[in-house]
This record gives C-alpha cells, sequence and structure tokens, in this order.
C-alpha cells in the first residue's frame, strides 16, 4: 500500500479499493444487459458523458478506504466538509482513534519556521504570503513550549487520577495529530476534491486533497479526471 | 462470479466486494494503531465483541456489490426495506434497468402449478400452505394468458408509435424482471437479511435473501455470522 | 392543508413543514451567533449567496413532509431520483402504501383520448407530440378493458384463496395508484426539482415536481427560487 | 423557545420542530388511508407497537432542529455518534461556528473545584468518583492559568499577522465552547439517546442527552418513551 507523508508527520494511506474505470461503465450499462471485460475508447466516452450530464450513481459502486494521519484542526475541516455537503456516500464509515484509549505517545503538528503564513488580503478563503522565517521561528520556539507545558500538565493531571477524558483538556488538541479510516464511494471523494483542491482552500486541507487525489486517481484514472473536469 | 439462481428465471451474483473479516478488526483497531496481516483466534473474539455490543463502525469500511435480476414486485420490496429502515449505508448506490432503454425482451416471472401460496392463516407476514398443483396450474396457465394479452398491446401501441413510458402501462409490471446493482457495506447486508431471512418474510424476498446471504458469508464468514447472531 | 389535483385522480398535499427563508439565513449565521426575527433585504442578499455559492447547509435545517398520490410508474421514477441521486437527505422518510394491507379499492391511471403521446422525435428524455384523438381513444379503451380484465383476475385468484402478494401479479401495476408521504429537507425537495421540472423530464414527473413547486414555494419563496437559480 | 443551561455556560436549545405524536402515527396509516385529527387511545398503542416491531420510518416524518453550546470535546463526541453509528437520518444538518468569522469573544470550559472525576475503576466507559475538592481546586486553576496562556498566545500570533487558522493551534481547543445546529428526525434523536442516556456514558455527553430529551418529550411524549422503551 502507498503512503504519502504529508504536514510534519502526517500520512495518507489508501488501504482497500473496490471497482475500476471498467466497473463504472459496466454499472452504467446495466439497462443495457452489456458487460465488458476491456475498457475501450466507447467506454471513455461513456464515462465522460455520465460526468457531464450528472448521471453519477455509476461511481458510486466503488469504494476507497482511507487511512489519514493528521491534526485534529485539519480532520475536523475534513469532517465537516463531509457533514456539511449534504451528500449521502462519502462516510460510509468513519473510524477515528479516541484519547481514550490510545496507549501511544501523541504527537503534534508543529509548523516550521518557513511555514507560518499571514492572514488573507481579501477575505476569500485561501491563504496568504508567509511570514519571515526569523518571525515564524518565533511562533515555532512558542508553540513547541506551550505544546509541552500543555502536555506536562495532562501527566500531571493523569498521574493524580483524574479521569482521561477531563485531563485532556490540557493538551493542545488543534495541533494533536489523530488517525482515521475514510471510506467513500469514488463520488463522494471528488466531491471533497472538487472543493478542497482549488488555490483558495486552506493550505492544509489542500496538502490532504491532493494526495487523496493522487492515491484515487491511480485506481480511477478516468474517472476520477471526468469528476474533477465537470463537478 | 459466482451466480445463484433463483425464482424461475432470476438470480443474484457478486459482482465485486472490498474488505474481509481480517480488514473488519484492522479497522476497529484503529484507536490502538495495530494492524495485523492474518485473522488469529483474538481477532474471532473481536468480531463476535463487536457485533454484541453494537460497534459496528468497523464493519461499514467494507463493500459488496449484488447484480440482481428478480421480478419487479420483489425488487420494490428490497428498496422498501433499504428505504424505509432508515439505515444509512444500504444504499450506497442502485441502479436498475429502465424499460426506456432496454432493447432486450422483456421476460416475467410466473409461478409453476405447485408454487401458487394460500393466504397465511395468522396475519403474521409469512406465506400460507400450497394450493393444490390442479388449482394452481389453473392460474399459471391464466396468468400466462393475461401476460402474453399485455405484451401483445404493448406491442401494439409501440407500433402506432405511443410513448414507450406510455406503452408500457400494458405491460404486466409486477411480474416482469427488471437488472439491478446494489451495493452496501456488510452491516447493510446483515440488516436486510436480519428482516428478510426469518420464517415469516415472504418467500420470494426470503429467496432472494438467502441467496445473498450465501454469496457475502463466502467472503465474510466470521463477520456476517457474528452480525446475524446479534442483529 | 393545500391539495393539488393531477394526472386523472392523482394529488399532492403538502402535510407539513419546518422553517422558512428566515430560519435559512439564521442557520447561515451561527458563525456569527446573530439571530433575527424578521427578514430583511440584507437577508434575501444572503440567500442567494449561499445558493450561488454551495454554502448550502442552511437549507438543509428545515423538512417538508408530502402526501403524494400517483400512478406506481411515476412513484417509480421519483423514488429512482431519490435513491439514485446520491445526495443524502431527501429520504428522510419515505412510506408508502401495500397492496397487502390497503381494504380499499385499488384505483388505476388510465390516459385520456387526448393525452396519448408518441415517441419523443430525438433521443433527448422529454416527450414527442400528441396522438390523434382518435388514435388515443382506442388505446384509453383497450388499457380500460386490460385493467378490468386483470382486476377481475385478481378478484378471481383471491376468492381462490390465493396469497394477495401472488394474487397481484394479476394487476396492472404501473397505472395503479399508490399512496407516499415523502419528508425532505429544502435543498432535497429542490434537488428533485431541478432535475424534473425542465422541458426534457418525461410529463408525468414534471406535472407532479411542479405541484410540489407550487407547495413548497408558498413556504420558502426566496430559499426556493435560488436554489433553482443556481442548481 | 425553551433554553436549558448545561456545563457552566453552554446550552441546549430546541429551535424548531415538525409533527407530533399523532402525525407520527398518520404516517403509519399510508396503506390504510386513514388519517385522524386528535390522538386517542388507539394511536397509544400503535405508537408502542411501531416502536418495538422496528416499524420505525413513521418516526422519521418528524424533524427536530437544537442549537447547542458545548465545549468541543463534547461536541466531537456528539459527532461521531451521528457519523459512526451507520444511522442514516440524525445528520439532516449541522452547522457549527467556524473560528475563521466568529468575532465574538472565545469562551472556555473549566470544570469547578468539586466537578473534576478520577478515573473509573473498571474499563467501562462510565465515570470515576469525584476527586477531592481540594486536590480539584489545583486543577481548576492551572487550567484556567495554561487557557489564559494560550489566549494570550493567540492574541499574539493574530496581531503579529498570522492567520486565524494557525494561530488557533494555541488556543486550548478541547475546552471552548462550540455552536452548533444539529437537525434530525425523532428516530435519530432516540438513537443519540439511547446511547448517550445510560449511566456509564461520560458525563458531560449524558448532561447533553438529558437537555435533548427533555426538550424533545415536551413535543413527542408518547413516541419518544417509545422509542427509549424498545431502543
Amino acid at each position: 500500500m502507498k503512503k504519502i507523508d504529508i504536514l510534519n508527520g502526517g500520512y495518507v494511506i489508501l488501504q482497500d479499493y473496490m471497482g475500476s474505470d471498467l466497473s463504472v461503465t459496466n454499472s452504467a450499462r446495466v439497462s443495457y444487459n452489456k458487460k465488458k471485460d476491456v475498457l475501450d475508447d466507447k467506454d471513455k466516452g461513456l464515462i465522460d458523458f455520465l460526468a457531464r450530464e450528472g448521471h453519477t450513481s455509476p461511481f458510486r459502486h466503488t469504494s476507497l478506504q482511507f487511512e489519514v494521519y493528521v491534526p485534529l484542526y485539519v480532520a475536523r475541516q475534513h469532517w465537516k466538509h463531509i457533514i456539511g455537503s449534504g451528500f449521502q456516500d462519502p462516510f460510509v464509515a468513519w473510524n477515528e482513534s479516541s484519547r481514550r484509549y490510545i496507549t501511544e505517545e501523541p504527537e503534534f503538528y508543529i509548523p516550521n519556521a518557513n511555514e507560518w503564513r499571514s492572514k488573507p488580503a481579501n477575505s476569500k478563503q485561501g491563504s496568504g504570503e508567509n511570514l519571515s522565517e526569523l518571525s515564524g521561528g518565533v511562533f515555532t520556539k512558542k508553540l513547541e513550549e506551550h505544546i509541552a507545558e500543555g502536555e506536562r500538565l495532562y501527566e500531571e493531571a493523569m498521574e493524580a487520577g483524574v479521569a482521561p477524558e477531563q485531563a485532556r483538556l490540557f493538551l493542545p488538541a488543534y495541533s494533536m495529530f489523530v488517525r482515521y479510516y475514510w471510506t467513500g464511494s469514488l463520488q463522494g471523494v471528488a466531491h471533497f476534491l472538487n472543493l478542497r483542491l482549488p488555490e483558495d482552500a486552506q493550505y492544509e486541507i489542500r496538502v490532504l486533497a491532493e494526495a487523496v487525489q493522487e492515491l484515487a486517481h491511480e485506481k480511477f484514472p478516468l474517472s476520477l479526471d471526468a469528476l474533477l473536469k465537470y463537478n
């Protein structure tokens, strides 16, 4: 399984999948009762036609399961898209690690000195210019220290017998890496990509989207391109 | 791909699938960040535990695509279950052949002389005793004739230039075979089976359910048994 | 409750609803923590903005429950849209009458002599010219007779003790009126309308869509217009 | 609109709703084509029957919209239930305030000195005994200070021009109050309550569940009781 590293310690893996460009076209032909074993030029046209005309149900007889490891605030953006989009299928399933049961050490996302961005000039959602590395370096250090302090307080509370769900109030949650499985159909994946690949999407979620795109494209090259073309 | 014949001319095929008993347990362990390559005895216990306690999301990181060919009135019972159950996932997708585009000859379901059932004695949903073969034979013949007459009228209307969607008003729709793809997770499939396998379910839908069970069980033996045990 | 009659014996009723144009804008402002009691001009702009930019979740904090009574083949087109669209919300619920429990007499849809249409000239999905009333009258009569014969055979089978679910194989199912409740959000309703209001939609489903539009528009005039404008 | 205060600064409001115990029974009777205007004793029996036998679709022709204001870690438990339950309808819609657009001051959840709990004795999910008030007071103070420091660093980063989505890495996210709208059917609401009302659920989510129960019960007393009885 291919693993793409993102965001200073995170990653995306395509854990499993079902279907292919060919299974999309075979699903589309149920009305004609014709199945093919090899994708041909007519199928390419058919895939384009289905995406263009919005006949999307054939794209949902597919399934992709991703394992994602990103900071909590990126995970939240991801699921807010899913739950907020009104689109049925992307969340066939979502399984997320829980602070209650995890025994591994928590890991945190800390931007490097050259990765701090300024506020965008206008209110569009994208990102602004980077801060100077000097200025960024100061915040990297401050964040490291604040997170270390939070971890120390978390440990202190745990040792004093505080219930884990209260102790974690001390943890710097936004930057904490969480791991989850996300299973959706190709249409669900494309729906997410159409919203999060554009330039004006926030940087971190765009990085996640690009990794998802690369992994999905290897398995459904024509179908994914068509769905992104006519979103 | 294995094909199970049912209902005098219909069938069920498991067209494709994603996952296994092992992928269920690996999904369940996301909180512990442990993946295994081979299913062991602990996994068996874990599958049983997940189903018993209703921790069902790991069962939804799976996908099964069936091709189904049954009379319309059975298809309708199938989708009414799906749409009526309030359960999210079984209809990742449903693609059905349309009378408008099909060029193949319509086929019809006609019970054999020994397959006509009487009304059940009480109001529970199951089926009653069979009619005598003599009595059944009469209805088989009458249905054949009525369907033939409907087909004749349909053809007559089509030849007179009537739009296909109006011409089909003459077709004996309930007994007409329709073909559809149904994609759902293992939990969605089990949800359907839990309602349609029992003795008191209508005969035709039970026959469909048994074929679905046989096909799904080959791929997810432990998980399906556990989901059916604790429904 | 307003009732709109359609299709020679069918109807649509808006049974109940939740929300208003104002509740849409109040839902949209959750990030700003501002609620208004009266809709003003800024709200009109906001509704337009939300629909245009695809920020549709505020439109889903609404609910409309319709009672629909149409021939089975129209009902099937309706739910195929719903189940096939991959759109999450329109099927909050769907309850349909069942032949098994209904004690009322079945009613059937029979086009009038001047309502039979010819096949459309090209393969686009709309409808063709009407047949001559003379020619149509012939099919109206033939359909009446064929339906009457089917009903007679159904009664005969019922009297002979055949189980209702098998007896109905004799019923002319496509033209039989069915009654169902359909509950969805305004976005779900608009999604259906965007596909079924256009000229090239099949006549019967367009008639249903127009009635749904009229009823929904009375309760959500600005929001529905905006959703239809930017579909 | 009734507002129930919970968790030191949070609240739940029933913003709007559609339906009643009567509309549930009327939806159930669609097969019989009978509507009533007043709920009678037979209806009470019918509601009990529907819940007991799992005929739940009539309960989904209802809708409740809640406004919820709770700490982020409680909100996350809430939506994890929703997204993880595989149950279709509870998330008709979810709208949540975003740190990006809010201009109001952030508010934080800090347990009082007498509200800190110890780890439960066994691994069941409930909560343990409370810490001594003396010991709890220490953690209340430490959390106040750590949150104040995080806020200070957040402000500092904002003033230095850091993009808000990065600046919030300094905020103590778990304890930060978030506001969201949650719209679901009565069945969806009951599904949540069945899992989160029991003694062994975590304290904070149980408090939220109890407020939701009180508000929903006022509008659907018989239906909610029946759904909770036979969960």
